[in-house]
Order: C-alpha cells, then sequence, then structure tokens
C-alpha cells in the first residue's frame, strides 16, 4: 500500500454496490446514516493515550467493515476508491 | 452472529411492533425522544479506559434492551433489521 | 420492577398532579424549565469512574426526588407512567 | 427543610426586593446578566472528584449569596421562593 | 470589601473613563472585543484543580487589570460600580 | 526553513497540481473534504502531554502527506506556498 | 513593559505592512484564516498544569511569531498597537 495512516486512522478500499452483500449483509437506505462496507488496507499506530504510550488497535488489515457513511475523505490511487477515517468511526467488522 | 461491534457498540435486533409490549412495556408516542425495544445480538469488547484497558461492558447477549429511536445506525442481515448502537445510548434492561 | 437502568440511569414514577404537595412543595410554572416530583423506583449501578470503578448513587429506590420536566424518556408499563433520567439530573430529594 | 439537594446542588431562599440592598449592595440592571441575593437554607454533599471523593462545599447554610438570575430550577414551599442551582453558579458571599 | 467571590473568581472595581489612560495605556474602540480597566479589590480562593486542592491565584487585591467588557457580572455597592468574573477571563496586569 | 512551527504544528510546502498524482494517489473532487498532497519542510516539538512532557511526532521533515484542504493557515515564504496545520490534522504519510 | 500578561497569554506588537515581509516571509490574503506577524513584548508564567505546576512556555520575549489575524485583544499603549493573546493561539517564530 502506498499510504500510511497516522493516529488510529484506516485506510480502507470500498466495497462496489455489488459487494454490499458480504455475508449476507445489506445496507439499506433510512433516515439514519446510511453505512458502508469495504476491505482495510492499511492501519495507523494507534491512538495516543495520555502517558505517551499508543491504544491497540481493534481492527486489522483484511477486516471486513461497516463504517458510516459520510465520515471520512476520500482519496483515489492507481484507479481504486479509497476512504480514510478513524477506527472509531468504524461501527463493526464483518466475520466469515 | 456476521457482524461483530467495535469498542463499546452492540448489535441490536430490533422488537416488531406486537413485541414492545414485552413484559407488560408500553413505549408512547410522546413530545420527548421515543424509546425502542430490541435484543442484543452481538456487543463489542469495551470502551478503552486512560489507561488502555477496557471498561466492562453492562449489558449481554440476548438482554432485551430499550433505547432512543433516533440513534444508531440502521443494518440489514438476512431479511431482518437490526441497529448498531453504543452501551452509553441504552436506557435499560428488560428484566425477566 | 421490570426495568433495569444502566449506568447513572434512575427509572423514576411520575406523581400525579395531586400528589405534587408532597411534604408542603409546590411547583410553580415560571420561565424557567419547571420542575417535577416522582418517586424512585429502580437505579442503576452507578456511573464509571476513570480507573474502571462505579461512583456510588446518591439516591436510593423509593426516594421522593425533584427533577427538570423535559429531561429523560417516557416509558409506560401496565398502565402506569414512568421516566428514564440520569441520576445528575436530580435537583433534590425530598424529606420526610 | 424539607429538601435535601444532591450533587454540589445549593437551595436558595430569594430575597424580596426590599432585602435587595443587604449591606449596601445594590444590583443594577445592566445588559450583562442581572446576579440576585438569596439565603442559603440546604447545601449537597459536593461534587464527586475524579477518585470517586467529594469535593468541599465552599458555601455553608445561612450564607447570604449573589447568583445569576436565569440560572436553576424554581421551587416554592410553604408559600415561599426557593431556587436549586450549582455552587458553581454562585458568584461570591456577602459578608457581614 | 463586603463581598467575598468564590472560587476563581474576582472583584473588579471598574476604572472610570479618565483612568482608563493608566500607565499611559490607551484601550482601543476596535472591531475585536474590547479590554477595560479595572483594579481589583477582592479574590476567590482559586480554582478547584482535580486531587481536591485549589491552585494559587496569579492576581492579587489592588492589582490593576485589563479584562474583556463583555464578561462577568455587574455589581454596584455603596454607589460604585464593580464587576465579577473569573481570574481567566484577566488579559493581564498593569506594571507600575 | 525560516519558520519554526509551535506545538504539534507542522509546515507543509503545498505540491502544485502536477504533484498531485504522486505515488499513483489521485485526489478526487468528492462531495467529502477534499485532501491536498504536500511535503513536510519543519515540524513542532509535539504536543505538550498532561505531566509537561511532549507526545513524539509521528511525521518527520520531508514526509509527503495528505491532508484536508480546508484546514491550516497559508503563509507564502520567498515565492513558495506554505500551509501551517496540526499534526492531528494530517490524514497520511505517502509511502515511496 | 508596562503590561505583564496571565497564564499562557503573550504581549505582541504589530508589525507594520512593510514590516510583513521579515525574513522573506508575506502573509497572503486568501479564504483561510489571514496570519499577522509581530514581536512578542512580554509573556505570561505559562498555562497551569493539572498537577498544579505551569507549563513552560514555548516562545520567548523579541521572538517574531505568525498569529491568525482575529484572533486576541488590541490594547494601544504609548501610541502603539498590541495585541493580547494565547501562546496556542502562535503558529510559529521566525527564525534569523
Amino acid at each position: 500500500m502506498k499510504l500510511k495512516p497516522l493516529d488510529d486512522r484506516i485506510l480502507i478500499k470500498q466495497s462496489d454496490a455489488e459487494e454490499k452483500t458480504v455475508g449476507g449483509i445489506i445496507l439499506p437506505d433510512t433516515a439514519k446514516e446510511k453505512p458502508q462496507i469495504g476491505k482495510i488496507v492499511a492501519i495507523g499506530p494507534g491512538k495516543i493515550l495520555d502517558d505517551g504510550k499508543r491504544a491497540k488497535m481493534s481492527v486489522k488489515k483484511n477486516d471486513e467493515v461497516i463504517y458510516a457513511k459520510y465520515i471520512g475523505n476520500d482519496v483515489e490511487m492507481d484507479g481504486e476508491k479509497y476512504v480514510i477515517l478513524r477506527e472509531s468511526d468504524v461501527l463493526g467488522v464483518v466475520e466469515k
């Protein structure tokens, strides 16, 4: 991967529309903030705690995660779409 | 369950309209924020404390809980409706 | 009681209009936020402190308390009206 | 007193208009938030600190205090007017 | 002085218009918040720290200080104008 | 460099439009906040922690970084454009 | 200097328009918040930390600094213009 996230940020490769049913999960369009599915391609070193150490990240590379749609920054690399967001913005990990 | 919540988040299967009288509880439509009833199907590992450890979750799988309606993210899996929210958004547990 | 509050929340049975003069206390309609009187029927385990322990609750079951009107969530159980709110939203305890 | 304030709250008996010159102090109507004078009739146990202990209250019963007008909740007991507010909303104590 | 400020509050006797050039300092009317000059007549015991102790006050009685105009509460005592504000709202001390 | 950033701030030389494809990365114009690419030319000493020490900076001079467009302050030195922003506003480092 | 700043505040003598190119630095008028150049003439004792001690100031007297334009309070002394702001509002120090 060509981009290393800082702090507790993660880099996610957004799934295509047809991939949004991974594991039987469908993300409905509702009045609430619509979630997205994507695969983690890079993670940051973790958030700095009060004592200067870093908190352990709860997600890892290749995790398939659900996150809110209108959060984070879009980046395009080699023709693929990615989004950078903080670990705390990840709602859950899709288990296989 | 196919989705593992992060942090202090929980995954709740929303109750149907007729299930909203579980244990004799009725949730009235008032001027205040209307609560919902649902069953917990998965819980996260807990919130990270200042020392890097995690706080123990106060709820567990299969707990029937009351939570505010306009909080959290909707997810649909295998034709069933779920909501992901933080433990701190749960108002109380229905005792049997 | 069929509902167990979480965190530092308490479950209060709202007093009827005629009960609002308990102990000679009258709650006037003023420009400020109008308080309500009610009896505590269930309390949560207490707020989690920075070290992971819980703060002791300052109120107990059967306490008659005054609280601000437009705070908390309404719940109806077995035909009775209740409100769920945080201990920090309780203004004071009526002494007998 | 029939009402015991919680946390760092205090119960104040509002002074009548003619009492507002106690100790030669006059509270002018200005563009800024107008202060009020009143006598403390009951105090709470103090605010909970990070270690679970309580901070000592800086005011005591019978203290004559100045506080901002549009803060706190009005309560009427036995035909007298009271206000409940937090110690941090008290501006100063009138010395005799 | 008849009024004892609480916490980290101070009581300031506002300077008259002609006194606003004390030490050659002129406070211009600009687009930014206009500062005022006044003399401290009473100080509080200091702000409570996390361990329950109080922080030492940085100003003392008789200090001539500059503070922002639209902050604090006006009080009138014995025909003189005073303002009560927090130490953190004092911009600086005029040296002689 | 003629400008030394304070705290956890960094000074970044903004890349020209044609440089925005460094390492194959393209920053698309989307509805979300558009990120920029630039090279770090100076870094501050790090953020002050609660104990008075400074947190180690996660970026270093000459790092090529991605940051949100509408954050920070523009500065022009010797005919070149720079931006000053906080380390926490850096999204990620471009790896070579 | 006749004015001693409190806390982590500093007193800055604003540079004239022609001085804004000190060290080859030009501050452009852009859509972002425009920075100013000035010389520090007095500094406060530093911000109070949680343990009651003070953090060391990162700037010193005579430092030429860049700061955001619409922050701080204007003061005029002996016909010269000054601005009082907090150390955290200083973007960087101009090196010679």
